[in-house]
């Protein structure tokens, strides 16, 4: 039984911009992060990194390294436990944990050039990283496969000799075939029978990063008890602790995460790369032992969002109805299965009500960094190949693009393929919005003088959003001010929204709620900041402690008039006695006469979410581009998104904008570009070319407000979502522009001109 | 209502000696104790302390000093709040704000040598030690009064001009006593009327000073919001926070007070001195401002012991038993008003049954630093006095000093000259097992015949201990692991005792639950550490947050077993059915088996106690003196004591050696040896003597068990009781031995060889 809430129409706190929590730390730059983290006795690790993106590993040498001075530690995948035959959910699904563990440290092969072979530690960074040049490693080189067409070819390299199976119960051996999945709904092959018009593309998408500034990080300390305590900027303390402990095989409460702030993650900072091997060299080395990536690091080794290719197929009838949809998806893994796919699933056709849908996923090895999780993982690649195809019929059928996606849209009762019926959404709210948007019903201006050509693309964009656990402890000061003790590391101004939802319920002011993020010893078990989770699942749990919270200082308000605790009321800060109008006390008044009614008033308060309630997000995009160079300006931009409610709107306006940024990026620029040997080779800032605030106009929003009814303020998540309508809202907007129809990602200028070619010869 | 209990006999992990908690990190020296604090832009600070014990301040120029390169800051009392007026708890009793400013930073006069006057902030401590020398100040001096005699005076120096008042309404403006109360019971005159004899005796005590290893030390940073962050080493990070925030007129929430480990305290380290001077220069410099003491300075100007003069009196008849007693207990107060004479009252006849009782107490103000708690503050001195009149009643009666005190002890139902009537308390038991104990019933050796004389004391004392709030919250891990995070400091290895109490309830392994010291906004308030309460009352809430964990986690078995929660019983750890044998589960399994049966369970528990229950001790002391120089050693010394309940018994050892240790030292060598000008003449470790481990026997240690009933399970404070009997114990042997009753301490070599002269003469 899912509770659920009927929204109030006024809040005192909700809906307002206060400055956040955290703000002074940050703009001062006093805030610690992960590099800044320094304690006594403390020495610096580096690791030696493959250079091959596919050998075997014949022999490692590290007795040079070992002998040089002011080197303390070397380790290799020998220090590792053994883990065959283990599986662990390691916050990204059940995953196998040799691999897990081969990824931190290369054993039998390297399976992509980045791949950890071995890591020493030493009295300072300088030594530690001329240690790992005299680390002598004998590899075998062997072909290398970086894409889906390279690794799924029949002669293709085979990464992993265990691949097991997948979900359709084929056998996957000797194969880089990680997952096959299968979605299906009516049927599809009849319903295209019904269509007038069938539109079947498909769409090649390279791999990218989340390009957070700070690179990974983690300073490790393990005792002469086996206890290890960590010290790293991440996504979340307890999953941190839960992979570390796994791949190091101990009990987790040996393990003590303390999380610093975290400079970007966006996914990226789920996974642990460090972390077990800054552990492993503390306890040879005896020395708290500290790892920094360095930016090359960052984009070999950690987890980017798959590259891969999208089929998608819709057929529409004369009346304007999807009839029916089916979708291949091919996502590049990297080195070991990746778990993409499945979220790519329920993204696909999740904007629209179709009777007859097939879906059908395949996770696809290669010689590149495992893939992570990065902001609505796989959501972009299939709204990219939707998107495109359902603006490709309108324009076919002449019909107008938000009344199409109207008239096709999710809603309450719509059932996707992959299962789930939907509650109450606010996609149709959202179109709407749109329609009725001054971006939308402002006329394109015409073409400039300089042969530039102006086009606007319009998309939608759908996250799931998740629940998770959340734990939240409250204490109250004599003062009135409450301390709020969270478990969710803060990415994107959660601190700030988390503290509102208990200051709206206790009647008090933001700033009066004084929110902790706490290390893994000094607050319940709290899942990963991810899935758009914290606003939502963190915040519920802060109001149910705030609620109880409210229900001891009933109690005391009760003993010190004298009266029963049933006759005390409370409502907006204010407790009162039912029947004695005198008696009345805001919350802070009363906060400074408990003195002996007790002790401390605190409170907890945990949440475990089986469901969160999904978003949906339009984009509208007008660019100008160059037909002679394929250079492409994007000059407005738009989103509008359903955010249930939004707590703090500025920061909600900011995830709005941040995702659109992130995804415009990735629609024109970002990639990994490879080499023939499968190197890559623009892992720079200044080569993998990310948008800056110069290459964007500002980013306008619109939050449309249908409040979920299972949170008790309609909270939505909306971290994820609106990275998901980029890709093809710029695409959409190209083929505005110059009338050809991009087919992959990045839409970089020698694309567009390749296209414009194609189109023309 | 306070709640009793009826205490189990066999319990799984109390009474039993793990291993503590912080173990690890204190043998290794990798605790972090707060003169190890460091941060980034962190500068050092420095005090310019008074030459002069008494002094009128004309002028104080900083220029110079603010001239200097390096300097940051300079801080002279002027930057002080305006606090005149206000009056507040500063965690010691009501105190007057402003003198509580005044002893931080010197406004008008300089009280003792010793006082700071200013202080300076620069970029590291050589140049602030640099630029306090050129800090000008123009004093006047005054005469100096260091002792109650000398402050007493018709024309003594007044040091305060605006004391105000006492418990008995006199008016004490221009002098120097800042209190005095009177307890009575019965008629004082006509019991000693009833008498056959009557001692009477005035004891003169030299001041001492705690001696822990540590110094004071204190790292603030004030930010641009007007938020203090401090880090220091405290027996109370609330108390901290509460005591500056009060000197600084802020709003307590607004500091956040991180506790470190803390190298001894004994009370001295419940003060703050160095915490708003910090403050005041971060303000003042942008920076984190770090302040550590020197050893003159926690000598010279940090609260030792009270100093003072004691007379009692004491009437017994024929059969043995006390009719009447009296007392007069003066005490320096140090430069601002203490608070050791309202528990020296409380503790000087607390052993006896006495029907007819006066205490007069004087708190009297003295040109040295103002006193702080020492261990049973006040308790040591008057057992002196006391316990000394006792054993001369005893010899010249020849009585057995045991069976005296048995029929003349305090039990259940005594009422107190200052009010309490005794609930049961252990003192006959205490005295009883002291009679068989295998110290009483060794015969002393005979002299030896190197012409030092052997002697045997024996005495009592008392400490009533205090409850006060805490508060502890609870979180299961995965494991089965439980996290408990409290907010008393951990001198004396409270996080075991602590940890063991909810390890009992949730028939847990003592390691199996993780205690944590948090910060003023990780946890509910909880008061200093001290008075002995931590086991006791920090205790309690483990007790009743372990049960609530508990009592959820009977809740999620339910669940799991899919029965009603009323049919879950929960026994030594293992939940069952009540109904069905094959349901059952260890905490521990059930705490790897919680998956989606809810958020983390967690739970908060917090006490406010009134009552505490007191603790009673009796100690045994062999001493072999040496005529000639008046040396005396320690020869065997044997502590009995009741502890209620020993939660770790091997802890509560320590405790009962610890005091017995620091009370010989105060008994034999320490004093604060005052120059003619009034500045302390023996402020180093080498001239101030404690005792070492080469100066002292192994203290032979019984701990005795009656249970507190208002203790779950049963526990009393046991950190004061064994400071009070040992200068009674060594003064009584030291009789024993050549036959001169010391009325003084220290009782060193010098002051025996007079004694004997003058007993001689």
């Amino acid at each position: 039984m899912v509770a659920t809430f009927e929204p109030k129409q006024e809040y005192r706190v909700i809906g307002t911009r206060p400055i956040r929590h955290d703000g002074y730390d940050k703009v001062t730059g006093r805030a610690i992060y992960g590099a800044d983290v320094k304690m006594p006795g403390m020495v610096w690790a580096d690791a030696l990194r493959s250079p091959h993106a596919h050998a075997i590993i014949k022999s490692v040498d590290t007795s040079e390294a070992e002998s040089l001075p002011g080197v303390l530690a070397v380790a290799t995948a020998a220090d590792m436990p053994a883990l065959e035959g283990k599986e662990v959910d390691l916050g990204e699904g059940t995953v196998n944990f040799k691999w897990a563990s081969d990824n931190i440290l290369a054993s039998d092969k390297a399976l992509y050039a980045g791949h950890v072979i071995a890591a020493v530690a030493a009295i300072d960074r300088n030594t530690a990283q001329e240690a790992i040049k005299r680390i002598e490693v004998e590899y075998e080189p062997l072909p290398s496969a970086t894409n889906v067409a390279e690794a799924l070819a029949d002669d293709a390299p085979v990464l992993l000799l265990d691949l097991q199976g997948n979900d359709l119960g084929e056998k996957v051996s000797n194969t880089n075939m990680a997952a096959h999945n299968r979605h299906e709904l009516g049927n599809p092959e009849k319903g295209f029978e019904q269509c007038s018009l069938i539109v079947e593309r498909e769409f090649t998408m390279q791999m990218v990063h989340q390009g957070y500034i700070e690179p990974h990080n983690a300073t490790a300390f393990w005792d002469e008890e086996d206890r290890i305590r960590i010290w790293t900027s991440t996504q979340g303390a307890f999953p941190v602790r839960k992979q570390t402990a796994g791949l190091l095989d101990l009990d987790e409460s040996r393990l003590k995460v303390t999380p610093l702030e975290i400079g970007g993650g966006f996914g990226g900072k789920i996974p642990v790369y460090l972390e077990p091997i800054a552990a492993i060299l503390s306890r040879k080395s005896g020395r708290p032992v500290k790892m920094v990536m360095d930016r090359k690091n960052v984009f070999e080794a950690t987890g980017p969002a798959p590259g891969g290719k999208v089929r998608v197929k819709i057929g529409v009838d004369d009346n304007g109805k999807i009839i029916a949809a089916t979708s291949d998806i091919y996502f590049e893994a990297g080195a070991y299965p990746g778990s993409a796919v499945g979220a790519a699933e329920q993204c696909v056709f999740a904007c629209y009500d179709i009777p007859h849908t097939r879906i059908d996923s395949y996770d696809v090895v290669v010689n590149k960094p495992k893939s992570a999780a990065y902001r609505a993982p796989g959501s972009p690649q299939v709204a990219m190949a939707t998107e495109s195809v359902v603006d490709e019929i309108c324009e076919k059928k002449g019909w107008d693009k938000i009344d199409f996606r109207l008239k096709n849209a999710a809603k309450e009762g719509t059932r996707r393929a992959d299962g789930p019926i939907y509650p109450r959404i606010g996609l149709i709210e959202t179109l709407e919005a749109s329609q009725k948007s001054p971006h939308w019903n402002a006329p394109l201006d015409p073409d400039p003088d300089n042969g530039r050509k102006r086009g606007r693309g319009i998309a939608a964009g759908y996250w799931f959003n998740v629940g998770l656990k959340s734990a939240v402890n409250l204490s109250v000061n004599e003062d009135g001010v409450v301390s709020l003790v969270e478990g969710s590391t803060d990415i994107g101004g959660t601190r700030a929204s988390v503290a509102m939802q208990a200051a709206e319920v206790l009647g008090l002011e933001a700033h009066e709620v004084r929110p902790v993020v706490a290390d893994t010893e000094s607050i319940g078990y709290t899942d990963v900041t991810g899935g758009s989770r914290v606003c939502y699942a963190t915040g519920y749990a802060a109001f149910i402690a705030a609620n109880n919270l409210a229900d001891e200082m009933k109690k005391r308000a009760a003993m010190l008039w004298g009266i029963d605790v049933s006759d005390v009321h409370f409502q907006d800060g204010v407790f009162s006695s039912k029947t004695d109008p005198e008696l009345n006390l805001h919350f802070r008044e009363l906060a400074g006469k408990l003195g002996d009614t007790g002790g401390a008033v605190t409170s907890t308060g945990s949440v475990d979410l089986e469901d969160a309630g999904g978003g949906f997000g339009v984009h509208i995009a007008d660019v100008d581009v160059d037909p002679e160079t394929g250079k492409t300006d994007v000059t407005r931009y738009t989103v509008v998104q359903d955010a249930g409610k939004a707590i703090h709107p500025a920061y909600v306006e900011g995830q709005m904008q941040g995702g659109a940024v992130q995804g415009i990026g990735w629609a024109l620029n970002e990639e990994y570009y490879m080499e023939n040997d499968g190197v890559m080779a623009n892992s720079t800032f200044l080569d993998y070319r990310m948008p800056t605030s110069l290459d964007l106009p500002n980013i306008e929003t619109i939050i449309v407000e249908v409040p979920n009814p299972i949170h008790p303020f309609g909270v939505r998540g909306v971290g994820e979502v609106p990275i998901a309508p980029p890709l093809a809202t710029v695409a959409n907007a190209i083929h505005d522009a110059v009338g050809v129809r991009l087919l992959e990602t990045p839409m970089k200028a020698g694309n567009i001109v390749e296209a414009l070619e194609k189109e023309n010869s």
